[in-house]
């Protein structure tokens, strides 16, 4: 394993969507990131999530309502734990399929978050995180608020509509279901969103920025990168040890992608040290080819296109 | 049965805050609507509902993110979608806690999309539905908005969270989860948000006007106090024959709770209308106490306190 892991160790960047459209996807923008190495593990990974999204989002009636829904889901900027959650479940032994609705409802949540924070509030004209790209406006507020009220639920309902009776998964099911609204939820996506918030009022020289930046990050990227890992794992039928060690994986992977993205003090040595204690957790598994796989993650670079 | 039908054809008015105070409360309003016939049923019913609630939504760490959470969740007005769940799940055979976590999702989710409906939006000084009472803004927009969006998961989760292997109940949970994401989200809830909000830019006398604020009405309460009522005899464990009959009954009741709400043509005529075609759905049960009970939903009258 431990030369799967030094192959790895490098900087990947993100491809660009001009060089990633496909005739058959009404938006340019690539749903999630694409990587030089692994490609195809990659490609294929968004493939499949990407169907299964544009099959369980037809532009169906009522219109004024599904359209704006597919262009929030297939056009919010890509978050690398859909992908991270198919990884995890092929690593500890599962096949794809058994995760698929998992990484689709985290991508479909995830759009869902990502639109409420670009919503101009009347007591805000134009606060929205540095982090993030800005959306242009294509909807009028009113839809802005209340889609991703709706996408919220249509995730969960992925989520739930994949409970099989052959595979007896209900309760694996319900068990991810249960990671995935802890994780959107109160206590970790909305606490990061609203300590970011705070944050952008803050200067950056301001003592409480660097604890507020940090747990934003760990709050939004790290949550759902370990929530997305979690449960990948769990979906695969993963051991209690292997879905926590995914889980702090994820953590770590998030971390790095929250750091990534936001001006914060020592960033290079702190990604760094993430990248150290990612590949830790990862010891101990045993399949070589899903190894490599799963540590590219660590080093995926967003280039926002 | 006959007998019990007759009994409740009567209107009910409902308690208001000030006579139902309870002191280990932290709000006054009365979270759901009280009734002054089965009083004791009702007031039991949501007594279980408030007390897993608060048990549920402790006031805990992130203070910022929890205190307004609980102040969304018990202060937004009744609905009676979760009472009917109880309601519906007793008719059927089954136990109050089979449905108690449930109706408390139920709560949950609506004063999610009641507290989104109030938000102001740089596009809207003040346009909110006329149908529900004006609340009083405690929290700046920024929390209004972030904070139902935490609300949302942590009503799934409660549900989710009522898995039980020794009750074997996973796939009846799942098949509710599956009910309340639709009826809250895109096609029932949202949809019907959407409507309201380009019904209130018509004068009433627009011959769209009346289509539009019926369709308002069948997605809105129509939507939820059949997925209420559904949801409650697939806890209980009904018949697919008794879950489709309390569906229908629950979209009557929600039918009779939207036309009373609003300013709409021939209100009276149509209240009772619904009101036969909602005891029709009842022929067939044979509890007379819970029929009798489930029967008072169609006299529901809201003052909003």
């Amino acid at each position: 394993m431990a030369g799967a892991l030094a192959k790895i160790n490098q900087t990947i960047h993100v491809a660009s969507g001009k060089h990633h459209s496909r005739p058959s996807l009404p938006y340019r923008r690539p749903m999630m990131v694409c990587m030089s190495q692994n490609k195809s593990y990659w490609a294929s990974i968004h493939e499949d999530i990407e169907s299964h999204l544009k099959q369980a989002i037809p532009l169906r009636e009522p219109v004024e309502v599904f359209e704006p829904m597919r262009h929030f889901v297939f056009t919010s900027p890509p978050s690398t734990a859909p992908a991270l959650c198919i990884a995890a479940c092929e690593l500890v032994g599962g096949h794809r399929d058994q995760a698929v609705a998992a990484a689709s409802a985290l991508h479909v949540m995830h759009a869902s978050a990502y639109t409420h924070e670009q919503l101009p509030l009347s007591d805000r004209p134009r606060v929205v995180p540095t982090s993030r790209p800005i959306a242009h406006h294509v909807y009028n507020p009113n839809v802005e608020l209340l889609l991703p009220d709706g996408i919220v639920p249509f995730g969960l309902e992925l989520l739930a509509r994949s409970d099989d009776p052959a595979q007896n998964n209900s309760g694996r099911i319900l068990r991810v279901m249960i990671e995935m609204t802890r994780a959107l939820g109160s206590q970790e996506m909305v606490d990061g969103q609203y300590k970011e918030i705070l944050c952008s009022q803050l200067d950056d020289k301001d003592p409480r920025y660097a604890e507020l930046i940090n747990y934003t990050c760990e709050k939004k990227e790290g949550g759902l990168h370990a929530c997305g890992a979690a449960s990948g794992a769990i979906l695969g039928g993963g051991s209690e040890e292997e879905i926590e060690k995914l889980r702090r994986y994820g953590f770590y992977v998030g971390m790095i992608q929250g750091i990534s993205q936001r001006l914060i003090p020592n960033q290079s040595k702190k990604i760094e040290e993430f990248k150290n204690l990612a590949l830790e957790e990862l010891k101990g598994f045993n399949n070589e080819a899903n190894i490599e796989a799963i540590s590219s993650f660590i080093n995926v670079n967003y280039s926002h296109v």
